[in-house]
């Protein structure tokens, strides 16, 4: 029995270091994508289906979507966040290793955490909503490799509006980042007014609330590549073919990589944003006052 | 008069016990769903019968009936918390039997207490809008034993979408639990990041607006055995016959049992599945760190 | 100079007594009035006239309302709280007269701030709206005195489907107030899980902004004699004439005492709900332990 | 390398001063503007041309707006907090130079900075925005220099129904402001019930929401000059011509000035409100009591 004990106590000793937090991590993106894609399959297919009469896709449907999103980050972190500080997206981990001093060796697993996490919750939100989903094909009269609608649950997709111009979702997705990691370095700065009472996860879950109100449309507001990329994999695997992966259709081809690239670029910008304008006013505040120096 | 402040004492002794427990599970579980079913109420019967012009159930009626039972949990969580711990659902009472040492003999118990609250509370919220729902049906030229329409102000049904699987809505009932009690679990765990000033309950209550948003209009979320019980009983009483018990109507037979026995199982995963990922990994970093033991 | 200072001194000192809590809650009640009157008419009259194509009041416009009286109570009570506690409702100031050993004696003093305060707000939202209003009327063809669509932005009047029947409007009121009270009493009660860091005032507010989810299109959630006889009074005086007093129109006579009479049962009977089922119960598990006192 | 170093921190001495707030309140406002006008971009372009069949402006289109710049306030205030006191707004800045010492020689600078701030971030909406922006004005047939619609993404205009009257919108600018700063004085006084914890931002952001919800159609709510004016000037040389400056349009000529003047008394009327109805009690209640002063 004692023995036992101590095999157990060794075989689980990996979880103190970064393996406890990449369970930590698969956990945090796997709640986040359970809710966000849960909302999205609400306002798109669930609500719809569910017997009610609405027909129409409106501001209150994206009102479910951005309420969804941004309370599935406030509890994503609450989960993760006493172990692996709670990145659950690849864009604040590259962020935090370039401005942050996070330690680079741990960047690729704590992405590859992420992603898996993302994957997984695509998956158990499809087990609950494949019925909602083919109602709603069979009555859109689409095969599922057909419809942007029940894809659009899983991963984003830009406006028509942009038409098959590269440079408008990017730029959507880095200015979306940036804003996002700009406010998460507001708000853990605690030389500046970061919420205590760890009130602070449900302050950066309303950041992306926030963004979905605010630049959400225009590209989908994955603003994060592991909540993108995740589920863009299980969709292919489920059979929206060419729409999940490379992402092309009518008015767009090979989409994929738009919000991959565009919010690891924003990312870092947003962190140098806040330095520039604030962390380096702080940093400099906190140094004792020195004498002019001679040139 | 001592000898009856003394009698009286005696008299409520009981209260500093389980007895006392008992009653905040009532008065908790009686807030969860006079709000709960107010809100349905509101937007199923009052809100379009109050002499405005309202038709249609959309997305916007779904956001009165998430914030209402998320604010339910809320002050329910207020009202009894510092008695019982306000489990006011017998999937957490069960959970944390399973998982956090609470007492099995008090299970019952609470479950008891908890099914009182709920059938008291939709009493009350017939009360309140049985002119409503009068008008209501009415207007929908229903027998009230037709209307899923009113019933579903106070107990739940799966979509149609389900068809008449009995698996797609009892997946639907273990996910939303599943989630609700991972997420207590991290919310009340003060080696992760559980929110201090008393502010948990808060957020305790946004889990439930946000299952809502995400998996919620599949089968109406009850997440909760004694929130679904408690009011179905109720309406059995009160008119709605089969639709109520054991819960029939055209394209499902006997549903009753699902939103009992899908909260109970998922909120056993729910505590599990945060043991795993993340209980277990804090518990490990509280150890003393000890040299590698020889197998 | 010296002189001028000290009889200044002397000229506000009653503001260190009852007159500055007077003071208080005349503004605590004036910004709850301020803002929720206010959001009535955004929702009613200036969204619909403001120039885009609003034409139907639905769920949405719903959510309008109940957020701005939630944050109209949230910034009261923070606005008067520090100095007189911030009932800015006369319900509460019965109730905790009654249970809470609030001073008999400045009850009245209370309540008479509490109308002023109402009073005055409703005078300003009406001289920021009046072009709205105006505006909607002669696009109904009504005259004010005959539009309770423009009425409503002041005050209350009863659900059509409760017909002329006094009892339903008035148990609505009642229960409404219970919950309200009894709300505010878990909220403050230390013992129990009162939040700290001063957001108990937030807190409050969204009890109001549950209770207009859950119990607010039946008859206009007043539970709060103020809020509706303040408003009421200036209607009078502006044009609304037997709408607004004694509150008569096509299915109902005399409405004006229901939304007076009824939270002023309503909140003591909270009060009291609350004591009987955690109140008590805190109170006992206070007390030192004692043997069992022989009969 | 030293020497390097030394000039460096040399070259930056100037943050430590005023050199570093008004660095804060250029971030400040301009992530106020950015989520703002952002916001209303995905409520008027945005979201109707996102594909999705959207096509009229309602109530569920206002609730995108109103959280939008409440939550623009919340996180321009946590990131430019810490240094510069985060007023973001002329209004707030006057105010507190009148009412609560804040020293004359800053307020020019603060406004500068909030100006600039404001501008930066309307270019850069537009150019997120400006393919949806395009999409919009030919699907209406409208120039851009005639359309009020994109315009109303950066700055503001009045109601229809106010006519040609400047009297309206200038009291429901002075009312609004007056709102702000009255409820922004008692959020941070701290002998009253501000919040701890860091929450007053979250807080000071829902005063903005409530607003919005409260008095924001009648003239789109600036209740801030710099929020207005630096936008305005943006679209200026974007091409929205005399409906940007000076602000002409069908109904109403030389607009622009009723944005500035407006929030300026209006903020410094809420500080005295304030003052009188709380703040001289709360500064009478701290003062030590003394005996009356014969005259």
């Amino acid at each position: 029995m004692a023995e036992n004990a101590a095999r157990t106590r060794t075989h689980w000793r990996y979880r103190r270091g970064l393996g406890g937090e990449m369970l930590a991590e698969v956990l945090g993106t796997f709640i986040l994508l359970l809710l966000g894609c849960g909302a999205v399959a609400v306002a798109v297919a669930a609500l719809p289906e569910s017997g009610r009469q609405v027909t129409d896709f409106g501001p209150a449907n994206w009102l479910i979507i951005i309420w969804g999103w941004g309370f599935g980050v406030v509890f994503g972190v609450y989960a993760a966040g006493g172990v692996s500080g709670a990145h659950i997206n690849p864009a604040v981990t590259l962020a935090f290793a370039v401005r942050r001093a996070f330690p680079w060796y741990k960047v690729v697993p704590y992405w590859f955490a992420q992603v898996v996490g993302a994957f997984l919750a695509a998956a158990l939100v499809y087990a609950v909503y494949a019925p909602a989903i083919d109602s709603l094909n069979a009555s859109e009269g689409l095969a599922r490799s057909e419809s942007l609608n029940t894809f659009s649950i899983f991963a984003t997709f830009p406006a028509e509006y942009f038409g098959g111009s590269w440079w408008g979702p990017l730029l959507d997705q880095v200015v979306g980042t940036g804003i996002l990691v700009c406010l998460i370095c507001a708000l853990i700065d605690t030389r500046n007014m970061a919420p205590s009472a760890n009130m602070g996860p449900f302050l950066i879950g309303m950041v992306v609330t926030v963004i979905g109100l605010t630049f959400g449309p225009g590209a989908g507001y994955a603003i994060n590549p592991a909540r993108d990329f995740g589920p863009r994999l299980w969709t292919f695997v489920a059979g929206w073919d060419e729409i999940a992966f490379p992402g092309s259709y009518e008015w767009f081809s090979w989409y994929f990589w738009i919000p991959i690239v565009g919010p690891l670029i924003g990312g870092v910008i947003g962190a140098v944003v806040y330095d520039l304008f604030v962390g380096h006013v702080l940093a400099e505040r906190a140094k004792p006052e020195v004498g002019r120096v001679p040139e």
